[in-house]
């Protein structure tokens, strides 16, 4: 039977539309795809930059207008990789036309949208048209043989989470305004931008969602200088956000997100411990598995460095030999092969939007908690 | 000038009292100290154990009633390792009758005794008789090094701070009944026991004190099986605690202290980011400390692994040369050098009873938050 | 300027094809290259997979003869990735018909094969046609900063050299035979596989050549099973290769390649001893770089662990933020820019086929001094 | 039944004075000794530190020949803790008056004394009197469990051996000249002083001997400055050993020992790779053994890092609760504990200066061999 191609749209040309790209052009060189991505059309609303960007990323088509996008015939999916706050009203548009859409994370910059979107979603699924939001971290080997670990029953009853997304990227507090850093545009800080990766990931592995919260946020450098001005913007979003969360089973857990954690890169951690065992995982070695195996003989007991790059592992036959590591972009063709495969399967791809909108609503319950004295707060 | 003898009895003879024997044997050994401490006296409840204790730890004498060393006109120190029901007694009596006084931490089991301990240390100060509380991971050559390199302005403007203290000896629940599971006993669980230890070295480090905090505790198992019985015995104190904490310049801190961590042996974790570099310390590789220099060439930065085992780090010249390690104990050498030392010089050894009783403070208001649904509450 | 294509030929379609075709593939995606690599035929010798392969990698045609693939006009460069027993012939044949050559490590099988290759690139260099051998490792950020670190003094001067690439997938007795086990195919074993990345690697970092050696090569295990047959078949070559070797300088390195270092997957490691610092690496955490510096204050002197994910570092900048790391494959890329990039300029592009030679006969004084007793050999 | 005394006689009051006596004084205050060591004479050469050394370290009486602590009857022990050309007179005047020796390793600085030392303890073990030499790393518990695991099968057949002593004290060249630089106090440089413990250690945990060995010795810093002269003095011995070595099974290993290795201040490695299993350990981290259990269900091996605290552990259930480290002393007091039980028991004590022998001619093999081309000696 020969592959059907799916024609792609990708709304939105930043850092994430890089990645986004490798994961389009990669993933069906690597696996074997019940239905061929064409690279089809580049959205972006700078002229000076879409061309440009669809030349070096392969896109075949470029529009300064995410509507033409979704007005063709012979686009089959919308790829969302703009800021937060366009998110719905393109995610919903694209669906209400039959579009499979995949959406960055986090799902929108408001509950409200969030759950428009995921109405949205699941009204579409009815009509055979699917919608994923772009939590790519659950996409590595690790992070999948993690979350199979714990659902064999290898750590036994989950006892604790502890997770944190620390950066550095603004310990200096003359680092510049970034749309980021506007609350408008980005919905909130580092809390929704990699503690919702925190969020996120920490569910995925333990099977479950938080169902309360108390923390709080802060912004430790208040304003920034303006690229090409002599003025400081100001910065509305949090730096810093520190709660506790507890899980369906009543388990706690202990969150935080930090762009101000100074030499950790990109340290996305979570570490669940257990009755009989415990994971721990830390995105800047993410070839990597911590196990503790406590059914091991007594005295040699220990974390167990797991090398994830072994056939066994989730998604790695496709790619080098043992010991032969996988990258950031990996995720994002992991990405595209679940996505696609679920399309042609006619199955709901996760994270679904409501799977986003549960998240987004951990977030508006930490903001709110905040706002009131770290009180805990449902997150429905 | 020859050196003066410095008589002691100790008090307890359970697991801290062979840690401080230890001290009080080495310390002399590898240190000029200005007085040599002679192990005196050994006192203990139950006879069986007492003597046997006594030969093996090399104690002159041996009493069942800690009256009886405080009444001594022979004995000029009293060291006291009790669970903390007993330490106010016992101090107030010793430093009233003029002895100094080493009391393990916590300095209490609740803030009103430890407030009359300290008043009674403050009194006893004014005549020339000192008391300490014994937070020996202070006494490590890496806390007190990172304690220098935070001081000295290395790593700039503190921002903020993660301590942990993770443990995993009650992760079996069949593990038995111990006096530590009873708040009656031990005033509380994990929080006292271990988190103690996190909230002062986060405060040492940092030179700064917790405001403020908010916090939840948690008891896992709920009851244990008690040695020698075909009954399970209550657990009434924590095995979880989670808090935030706010320091004096504002900065928050996470902080957890659990029994639970699966895999975490020992592993008290104390990290803190400043606006130019960080240090980070963990117990378990405890002649380590991590520095990051945001100094350094922009290429080359990282965090150092810094073996704290050389000639220019606090308390190692002593010792052993480069490379060569330490353990668990030194740090009760290391205590008992600084105490004598002290006292030889009519200073006030730190940390004082009135620090033990700020530490006890910050215990106290994590309680009061875990009962009043995490709200802030002061610590003062 | 419009940029020129530049067609591409690939020969051979095993493990290291898709590498490759990764590295045509992606390289132009995140570099702005002088010329555009076409991926325009593999050739493949097996007409049931050559097929399927270029349509999962993407070349637009095959062919079973790679003598087609010299003899046509529109081809500009022939990757070579076959055994390295058949390079000399197809390389020699490539050049002498004016196609720029990048060929596989290790460039022959033998010294004199290798010799005649150096000479052809030597002639066709004449006439403005590149060769180069692909030691890909000397491609990524973390080895290339090394490089550059010791060549800027920050080490001082060169004392001592430690490498070794220890593998594991022959650990099982059982793993069946494979033609890097036979001699007449592979030339040696892990000697030329993976020791001929030690040296090169050693060599490049040093910016020194080994002028001789003294080793020994073993086989662990002799026989093995043929897949789909219930017979052995003999192991031809070496499984483990241990050897000193001396640099220009008269510094001495350490070197070993394995195997059957049980559960190393995949660990080359070079450190260099120098008067001022240190340098350390080691592939299975490939994108951190240790360095020791020496100059640094006294008790901050350690080795630090520098994340080679920013944009100061050799590479990055073209990929991801700080922290986002690279994996195996990016190598490839690397080589395809820097080899795209010294072709565009008319310059020599390195390692040359020379170099290849030289490294080819450090791994055949290896094996004389092995057969003579570990006598030292000179490897000119 | 009282236990009787052991009352002993230290010659040597340098470093590892220091750490012998630390071993007398602490070893029976946590172990229940047959028999209670009582540190009765320190023997000096120079009066003028001799004293205070004893009075700091708690030797009862002191003496400046050790021909006097031989003629005495109250001493039962004789402790050698001089330069390695010492040892032998010493050691056999001692045996032959009836004491039991302990001698620090090497044994001597040459085979032919050594050989002599051998015979004397032979003689001495038929009349009831033991010796034994000190390689303490034998008594960590990390390298006793390696032993056993190994022992037990758990890694399966031998396959290789990776063991290197790496120390930097010497890199910088004006370090000052010391009688460990000068061959006829010291014997042999990095290879006999700390080279002997990789040979020694890496036997011990394999359990097989090195019967040949091919290597190369290297001087880097030829002259160094002598203290309170404007002199330099001429280093007479090797600054770095490498080797390779053939064990009883036809195993080969790879053995460095350097006081060059930049930023390594006393990683004494050694990892052992078997059929179906690894141990790997390194005395930075010597609270800490590494394991890989090829037993373990596929997608979860890889080394397994023991914190080697616990009860189960050798030598651990005297000291500590699990992950209070025990530090580079602690091995003396095992070695005390060793000691004393063998005398008691009547059993010979291991290392026997029969083993001691051993490695000296090891070492002296490694010399010849370097003498002559690296051609592979016998060690026998």
């Amino acid at each position: 039977m020969p592959e059907s191609p799916l024609r792609v749209a990708m709304i939105g040309n930043g850092f994430m539309g890089a990645a986004h790209s490798q994961g389009w052009r990669v993933a069906p060189r690597f696996y074997d795809l019940p239905a061929t991505p064409e690279m089809a059309l580049l959205v972006g609303r700078n002229p000076s930059t879409v061309g440009p960007a669809a030349r070096k990323w392969g896109w075949a088509e470029t529009s300064l207008d995410w509507r033409e996008a979704i007005a063709r015939d012979d686009i089959d999916v919308i790829d969302i990789v703009t800021p937060g706050d366009s998110h719905a009203e393109i995610a919903i548009a694209a669906l209400a036309a039959g579009k499979h859409v995949l959406c960055e994370k986090p799902l929108a910059n408001t509950s409200a949208e969030a759950q428009e979107m995921a109405d949205a979603a699941a009204a579409a699924f009815e009509r055979g048209v699917f919608a994923m939001v772009g939590f790519t971290f659950r996409r590595l080997p690790a992070t999948v043989y993690a979350r199979d670990l714990v659902a064999s029953g290898a750590i036994g009853e989950l006892r604790q989470v502890r997770a944190a997304y620390l950066q550095d990227w603004l310990v200096d507090e003359n680092a510049p305004m970034v749309w980021r850093l506007d609350k408008s545009l980005a919905g909130s800080g580092a809390l929704g931008d990699i503690g919702a990766h925190a969020i996120d990931l920490a569910q995925f592995i333990t099977g479950q969602r938080l169902q309360s919260v108390s923390g709080i946020l802060q912004t430790l450098v208040n304003d920034r200088p303006i690229a090409g001005s002599s003025e400081r913007g100001r910065v509305t979003v949090d730096d810093v956000a520190l709660f506790q969360g507890r899980f369906d089973s009543g388990m706690l857990g202990t969150f935080e997100a930090s762009r101000m954690a100074t030499g950790r890169r990109n340290s996305l951690r979570v570490e669940v411990s257990g009755s009989t065992g415990a994971i721990s995982f830390d995105m800047e070695d993410q070839n990597f598995l911590e196990f503790y195996d406590g059914s091991a003989e007594a005295g040699t007991r220990g974390f167990t460095r797991i090398s994830v790059t072994q056939p066994e592992h989730p998604y790695v036959a496709a790619w080098w030999p043992p010991g032969h590591i996988l990258g950031y972009e990996h995720g994002f063709s992991h990405q595209v092969r679940d996505f696609v495969e679920a399309i042609v399967a006619h199955e709901q791809p996760t994270p679904s939007f409501a799977d986003g909108l549960q998240v987004q609503r951990v977030l508006d319950a930490v903001e709110a908690s905040s706002a009131d004295g770290s009180a805990w707060i449902a997150t429905n």
